[in-house]
């Protein structure tokens, strides 16, 4: 009997996109990122429908100890002086982590605890993220090019955005043609 | 002030190998795998210094849902008709998945459940394997050159090798200058 060999799915280390029969995709568009960028007025001049970061990911078996892969292209631009930039979350299970690889691109994963303490990790391809429990995480595109980052989570970590309602410690800005990274009071 | 953006850890995709202060290597010899390759002979006949493969990981923090990164570098060579090939384990917490993505070189993934019942996929750089939880899994190197995988798993997974005792229900050998999978009562 000829045993069958059977063909996972792909992903080009150079960009994050998967081969595969099953990819989930969600788009998130500037619209649905309420307060997130500080600069109210020229959030609210972008078309609604403007794409700020698309995530791919396989699908998975779910349950305690499985693991999620997906990735996330962040597109360059900016709100404002502001670089544009994932939402950010803590996981729903706080100790539950994450591993960042970066693909291409260039940007700062932004990082903060419980305490509120934040600190930026520089992305860029073949970067190596691990990010521990009770760690909120936000990518951001400091770059002008599309900055993908592939990542493994566990899939019962869920997402909390309500315990990020006052935002990150540190917004990362665009200031007389350099990128500033400024620490502020409600982020 | 100025916020200072961390560097963190590098891994190449070509090679697996990483750029980090604190790197943790494993290598395992030929002599190490007692009872791993069906032909005792031609086992007993390598040096006992000779490599079969060598696992590079980062530094991590450990506990419930915290993240281990790390690499396989499996030789190419065979034992007998055998391929080389890894230990192979289940986790020790049964329910703790992983993640490999091959990066270089080419061989099978052997993944078998509880129940005895194995089946293979093919690793070749940029496939993602998933492996769900209750899955014991080896790495089987079929090609010329290094095989190298990228691996995310659980800190708290640990390692059950006992539980395999009987071997895996696979063998990969090369017979007639073909790669073949059998069938084996007792792998």
């Amino acid at each position: 009997m000829k045993i069958p060999v059977n063909m996972p799915p792909g992903v080009a280390f150079l960009n994050g996109h998967f081969t595969a029969e099953n990819i989930i995709t969600k788009v998130t568009n500037s619209s649905s990122l309420v307060g997130v960028f500080h600069d109210e007025a020229s959030w609210q001049a972008l078309p609604s429908n403007t794409v700020i970061y698309q995530v791919e990911m396989l699908s998975s078996a779910q349950g305690e100890g499985e693991l999620f892969v997906g990735t996330t292209h962040l597109n360059p631009g900016r709100v404002g002086d502001e670089f544009y930039m994932t939402r950010g979350h803590f996981h729903q299970r706080r100790e539950q982590g994450e591993v960042y690889f970066g693909l291409c691109g260039n940007g700062l994963l932004l990082l903060q605890n419980e305490q509120g303490e934040a600190h930026l990790e520089q992305v860029s391809p073949g970067s190596v993220h691990i990010i521990p429990g009770f760690t909120a995480h936000r990518l951001i595109n400091t770059g002008t090019e599309i900055l993908s980052a592939l990542a493994v989570w566990p899939s019962v970590a869920g997402h909390d955005y309500a315990a990020l309602e006052k935002g990150f410690a540190i917004r990362v800005v665009e200031q007389d043609g350099k990128i500033q990274a400024k620490e502020v009071q409600n982020g």
